[in-house]
């Protein structure tokens, strides 16, 4: 077995992550899963498995917990539906795939990696999307399978906010899923899964379907999945632009990830954070927000999960 | 007046451009449309006015000619039916708005343009594309408005070059217009509309309305539009990593587009051309393919239309 660093990063989404917004119970179950997200890409790569596949099964078990916007969980749109968005990329071969506007996915990561295998088009949206996977022999769903009592009263709070012209809390507005890899072999992966934010326009689509906007790989370099409004990510090209000031102008992971969260995207007043590893297995989860659902494995097997900044869980796990 | 140059470049898409797949009277049609389209931007930029709008008028006039495939004369898809897809992006404030799968809309790039005004969402899809444009005022058309006889036939021969497992030419596939502008005020603009490749799948969704991949402009570096096959571009994310080149690793326009068309998307096989402008009002237009439909009019007032290499015209058009 190869001595190449294996690591690991996910993030659930970033925002206030108001206290009272889950029960305590809540809560645990919500750092659970993503415990449960990081050991299913763990065990992918610990194996000796690809990054690719890593990030797949991490953001799948992300879409199946209600806690997070995407897949089960996801958030209703301005039509009291939901349009989710998915993109994975393989830094290797920068193959690719994505959804956008899916509605009867259960896991939209499936149907973008089912598309990267493919290897024709690369974006599919609306009902061609749902075809897809329900042709590909994924498990369609109703649309109310994604649906769960806490995103209804988001909507209902987000749809009050507009009505009386008050400001909804970044806590309320969006969210999403993603992970990166590094593995045994060097080859980096991303994977992003959204619901988009409550309340969004029917058919807006955001960043995290976008290669190179919400999703980004390349071998070399690095590999990025974004949260955050998404109109500013896509304006920024984020993920590849902390490529290019890696790849082109020479700064590191963290001084690339640091100025696109806290400069670019920071000092236009947004919250934002993101999920990145780069060619060393060098793993961030930077955020400017007061929380980010968000966990790490890196190259010693350190195992980090942590929501708010006082809320972490730290270990060590197994790479072998 | 300022001084500060002016310049516009358009493409109206690469390929063989087979010689007997125009009348020469459709030939003649098709280098006239192309010259109008430049006119309609350069008597935009002549009066001062903004790139923005002149990227905007070059495009909506090669939306209106069959002779292109955006707009009427888009390719069909192999539902026999129109999916349009546009974007546009202003380079002093990053602002950007796009549609995909658009199918009613008479010129999607005008609905583009709408959205980067709105600056809610960026990029709109499907129903949810043409329900904006209604009620943006813009004009609404039934999708058989977009059919043109050449693009059933190309549709024709594109089924059967798959029942028969023979390859298409390049001139049968795709196809895409786009416009770069600088104006006096140094800003930079570009805008893309296409009707995607004959016969693609339904849903798919290339480069053209996805900022940083078909579609870019930065202010101080460069403005993109690009055409050929989507995917390459969308994995290169090719507009920002020409832009990237530029201010991150010093590279000139020249240099940086001539390495994307035939270095990063060349080397591949595949077909790929573009129309770019810098800061200073140069403008180039490479393709790697026989031919592309292309014209531009630089800093001199220096005017080109040209289709293959060896059918050009030349002029000289007044700049105040």
């Amino acid at each position: 077995m190869s001595s190449a660093p294996i690591a690991l990063a996910l993030h659930g989404g970033c925002g206030t992550l108001p206290p009272d917004e889950l029960t305590p119970a809540e809560w645990a179950e919500s750092r659970d899963h993503l415990a449960e997200a990081l050991r299913a890409g763990w065990d992918v790569l610990k194996r000796g498995g690809r990054s690719l596949d890593a990030v797949e099964a991490t953001v799948v078990v992300l879409e199946n917990s209600p806690h997070f916007n995407a897949g089960h969980g996801a958030a209703l749109n301005a039509a009291h539906e939901h349009e989710l968005d998915s993109a994975i990329m393989d830094g290797a071969t920068l193959s690719a795939g994505a959804v956008a506007g899916a509605q009867r996915i259960r896991n939209p990561v499936k149907a973008a990696r089912a598309l990267l295998e493919r290897n024709e088009a690369i974006l599919l949206i609306g009902p061609a999307a749902d075809r897809f996977a329900e042709e590909a022999g994924l498990v369609v769903v109703e649309n109310s399978y994604f649906t769960t009592p806490r995103r209804i009263d988001m909507l209902r709070r987000m749809k009050a906010h507009k009505a009386s012209g008050t400001a909804a809390s970044e806590g309320e507005k969006h969210g999403t899923v993603g992970a990166v890899a590094c593995d045994r072999h060097g080859h980096l992966a991303a994977a992003t899964s959204t619901g988009g934010y409550t309340n969004k326009p029917p058919g807006r689509v955001g960043d995290s379907p976008l290669i190179g906007a919400g999703t980004y790989a390349r071998d070399g370099v690095c590999a990025v999945s974004c949260t955050g409004m998404g109109e500013y990510f896509m304006r920024a090209v984020a993920g590849h632009e902390i490529a290019a000031q890696m790849s082109l102008a020479g700064r590191s992971l963290d001084e690339a990830t640091q100025a696109m969260v806290f400069d670019v995207i920071g000092k236009q007043g947004i919250g934002a954070g993101l999920c990145a590893v780069d060619a060393a297995g060098h793993v961030v989860v930077p955020f400017n927000t007061v929380g980010m659902y968000r966990g790490f494995v890196n190259a010693d097997g350190d195992c980090y999960v942590g929501t708010h900044a006082d809320l972490e869980f730290r270990g060590t796990w197994d790479r072998n």
